[in-house]
């Protein structure tokens, strides 16, 4: 069965979306720790980061570069940190998070609460400076 | 002034080192979330990661990459995360942490208690696998 991030590439389930080419898709964390919180995926479903091809991992980082300048414009923070966990779904995912506070790189902190319009003009408001 | 962790590049400051090449240096954080969590660092000083030049950014991840098995091998763990803050120290630093519980990617959580016996006990352990 294809993870969740896979339905999203193959645009079966929704995701504000804020880049994308053939190979990797970044798109706002529903469950964000901090305004602006963005998941970078390889579109080749890979669980453990660490698993993945060469190549693919290399474009992963480069991709992830690409938008940290754009996200740092977009929602105003102090810099843009990197978190890979990779519990919650089978396909690896960097997170981006815009910070401001220790507290919203931390995975045990409460999420915010924004809405899907809330999410919506945020991914408008990032794709503005990619 | 030379970041701490360029004194440690330079052996000014000692190290619980895992692994090293003429660009790149991996060793024991002295502040553990967990055991075997490890820093890597480019061994030109950059404050942030994002300004990183992309030959250095790119070799910072491959050699975060190869030394993820060994960490693995070496501590028992479910993954090994990746967290990059960097309020810290003003040079560019990737956090390898072999993790079991979510809180142990949390910089928030209080840090382990280990002598530097029992941290170059772990680096020793590590270095076995890399």
């Amino acid at each position: 069965m294809p993870s969740i991030f896979t339905r999203i590439v193959n645009g079966d389930i929704p995701a504000h979306k804020v880049a994308e080419d053939d190979r990797y898709l970044a798109f706002l964390d529903i469950n964000p720790l901090a305004e602006g919180h963005t998941l970078v995926i390889p579109k080749k479903e890979v669980d453990y980061l660490f698993d993945l091809d060469d190549e693919t991992y290399d474009g992963l980082w480069q991709f992830a570069k690409r938008l940290a300048g754009p996200l740092k414009r977009a929602v105003p923070c102090r810099r843009v940190c990197v978190v890979v966990i990779g519990d919650e779904v089978p396909h690896a995912h960097v997170h981006l998070i815009p910070m401001n506070r220790l507290s919203e790189v931390s995975f045990t902190s409460p999420k915010l609460k924004m809405s899907q319009e809330q999410l919506a003009a945020v991914a408008a408001r990032i794709r503005e400076f990619v």
